[in-house]
C-alpha cells in the first residue's frame, strides 16, 4: 500500500529575486510524502508566479489522488496513467508525486536514482548559477557567491540598457562564461536580432527565450539569423511542443515542474534530442527536493542550470551539493527546519 | 571493469516458417555475455533474412568494442553513446550489449528488469501467437499449439487466393481473434485496398505493413480508406522513422533489434505514443534471451506479439514463460544446451 501526505511551504529567498516578469521574496511550494512499507518517498511541487498552474489547484488534485489500487512504486507507469486519467494539467503536483516515487525506488532498491535510469556517470557535470535582474551592488553579491561556478545565467529583460549595462558589468567583474535568459522580455523581433548580435560580440554562450510566447512565429527570424544558440524554455511546456515547435529553436530547457516529474523530463529529453535539439535541464526558484530530483538527470543533457535552492533561505531538504560548480548527487533527506505552515498538513 | 564475450550460433524451428519473402529452417543468432563483479548479462542478436543487417558484419562490430573506460553497467547511456560512436549501425550487435547491460542491472540490484523500468503491473498481458504460411495440415497443427492463446497473428502475403483461404480456414477452425502480417507482401494500393475492406468484413483486429516499404507513399491513401487500424513493421526502424512516417500509420510495431534493445524500444514506445499512434511490441524469430528482454517492456504496450522463442527447437535459455497466453516474467538463465559451434566463441 502505497500512502500520500502532502502540505504546502513557502521557501523564502536569501534576497529578492527579480526577472522580466516579476520580483518577489518567496516562492509557493507543495511538499508530498508517500508512505510505502516503512519508507518514506519524498517530492516537491514549485509554483513560480509565471506558470499558469497554481498552488490551489493541484492541492485540490492531490486531494482527490487515490493509490489504493496500486501496490508498490515500481508500477511507476501505471500509477503515471493514473495521474493523467485524473487531470490533463497540474504537472507540478504530478512532478512531485513522480519525484517521491522514483525516491522510494531508490530506497527500496538501495540504488541512487541516477543508477535506475541508467544514468552513473564518470563525467564532471557543472550548473549554471543565475543572476537576477538588480542594481550594480546586487550584482556584486551575486557574482561573489558565484565565483565557484565555470557558467554563470544571467536573467535580463526588456530594458536595452540595463542589459548591456549588466553583461558589461559582469564581464568587467569576471572572467566567468555566460548565457543569458530573458524570459521573454524583448518587445519584438528586430530588438531581439539587434541584442543577440550585440550579445554574440560579447562572447555569449547561448540566449534563452527572447521573445513572449505570443510571438513565437518570429522565432523562425531569430533563428535564422541568430549566430547564438536560442533556447525555448516558457514556449516548451510539453512532448508536443517540442514536436511542433522543434524549428524555433535550437535548443529546449526542460523542467521537472514543467512536464510533470523526472519520468517525463527524460521523456522530453528523448524526445529533443531524438529531434536533433540541443537540451539543458533547468529548475524553478524551489528547494532541494525538486533540484536533488533533476540532478539525477543531468549527465543525459547539454546543459544544466539546477541551482534554484541555492536561493533559498528555509529549504526543508538537503540532497545535491554543489562543489566548485560541480553537481554532486546525495540521497535527499529532511533537513528538520520546520515547517511554519504544519497544521495545514493532510 | 565489463568483460565481453560473444558468439554466433544457428537457432533450430521446430517447423519450416515461411512469410511473404521467404521459408527457413534456422535463423542465425549472436550470444553476448557481460561478466561484471562475479555477475554475468547476457545478451542476443538475431538475422532474420529480410533485415539489411547481416551478422558478419555485426560479430565485426563486437570484435572493435573495449568496455576499459566504463565501470558499471548503470552507466547505460553513457556505454550507449559510446556504441552508437562506433558505428550508426549494426542495431542487433547494440541491442545485444544493452539486453546484457540490463540483464546486469537486474542481478546486481537483486530487482527485475522490468521494475528497473518502473514497468511493474498487475496487468495480464497476453501475447498473440504467430502462424507462417502455410498448407492446411500445417495451419491445423499451429491452431494446435495456439489454443491457448486469445490472439493470433496470421502471415499472409502476394496470394490473395491463399490469403482468403487462410483466414477462412483459420476462422473455420478456431474463434481467436485475429491479426494480419503482410510483411510488405501485397503488390499495390488497389489490391491493398480491397484485401483491406475483405479483412475489415472478416472482424480482422488489425493488419500490419500491407506494401512494401517502396510503396510507402500509398499508405496515405490506404490509411485513409482503411477501417482496420495499420501498424508499420519494415518501415519503421527508428525513431526518425515514428517521427517523418507518423501520417502513414495508425501504429507502429517495435522490435528491439530493429531499435537496438530495451532502451531504444522504450524510447521508441515513449515517442509513438506522444504522437498518438499506437504501438506494438514485436519480435523477431528469436530465442528466449531477446524475447524476455523485450518482455519486461510489455505492459507499456497496446499489443504485445512476443512469440518468436516458441518456435525453436534449440534455444539456449529459458525466460518468459507463457501460460494461458499471458506473459510470466522470469529470470534468464541458460538452459545447458551445447552451443554446437562453440569454437566460435571469442
Amino acid at each position: 500500500m502505497i500512502k500520500l501526505k502532502y502540505y504546502p511551504h513557502d521557501l523564502k529567498f536569501s534576497e529578492v529575486f527579480a526577472v522580466s516578469s516579476n520580483a518577489r521574496t518567496s516562492t509557493e511550494v507543495i511538499y508530498v510524502e508517500l508512505e510505502y512499507q516503512g519508507n518514506t518517498g519524498y517530492g516537491e511541487a514549485s509554483f513560480p508566479p509565471y506558470m499558469k498552474e497554481k498552488r490551489d489547484d493541484n492541492l485540490l488534485y492531490l486531494s482527490k489522488l487515490n493509490f489504493g489500487a496500486f501496490n508498490s512504486p515500481f508500477q511507476l507507469h501505471e500509477i503515471y496513467h493514473y495521474l493523467d486519467s485524473i487531470s490533463d494539467e497540474n504537472t507540478p503536483a504530478k512532478a512531485a508525486i513522480d519525484i517521491a516515487l522514483h525516491d522510494l525506488m531508490g530506497k527500496v532498491s538501495g540504488l541512487p536514482v541516477n543508477k535506475l535510469l541508467g544514468l552513473e556517470s564518470n563525467k564532471y557535470i557543472y550548473t549554471s548559477f543565475t543572476i537576477g535582474i538588480g542594481e550594480d551592488d546586487f550584482i556584486l553579491r551575486q557574482l561573489n557567491k558565484a565565483k565557484e561556478f565555470k557558467t554563470i545565467k544571467v536573467k535580463l529583460g526588456g530594458d536595452i540598457l540595463y542589459n548591456k549595462h549588466a553583461i558589461e558589468f559582469i564581464q568587467s567583474n569576471s572572467n566567468q562564461n555566460i548565457g543569458v535568459d530573458f524570459n521573454g522580455g524583448l518587445p519584438n523581433k528586430d530588438i531581439a536580432i539587434d541584442m543577440m548580435h550585440w550579445l554574440a560580440k560579447k562572447n555569449i554562450l547561448y540566449i534563452e527565450q527572447p521573445l513572449p510566447v505570443a510571438l513565437e512565429k518570429d522565432y523562425i527570424f531569430l533563428k535564422a539569423e541568430s549566430p547564438l544558440d536560442i533556447y525555448g524554455d516558457e514556449s516548451i511546456q510539453n512532448v508536443k511542443d517540442i514536436l511542433y515547435k522543434r524549428e524555433l529553436f535550437d535548443g529546449v530547457n526542460i523542467k521537472l515542474m514543467k512536464c510533470g516529474g523526472i519520468s517525463k523530463a527524460y521523456e522530453q529529453a528523448i524526445v529533443a534530442q531524438s529531434l536533433g535539439l540541443k537540451t539543458m535541464l533547468g529548475c524553478m526558484a524551489e528547494g532541494s527536493c525538486a533540484v536533488s530530483a533533476a540532478a539525477n538527470l543531468a549527465s543525459m543533457f547539454d546543459r544544466v542550470d539546477l541551482d534554484g535552492h541555492l536561493m533559498m533561505a528555509n529549504d526543508f531538504f538537503e540532497g545535491v551539493m554543489i562543489m566548485d560548480g560541480e553537481l554532486k548527487l546525495r540521497r535527499l533527506k529532511p533537513t528538520g527546519i520546520e515547517i511554519d505552515d504544519d497544521k495545514n498538513r493532510k
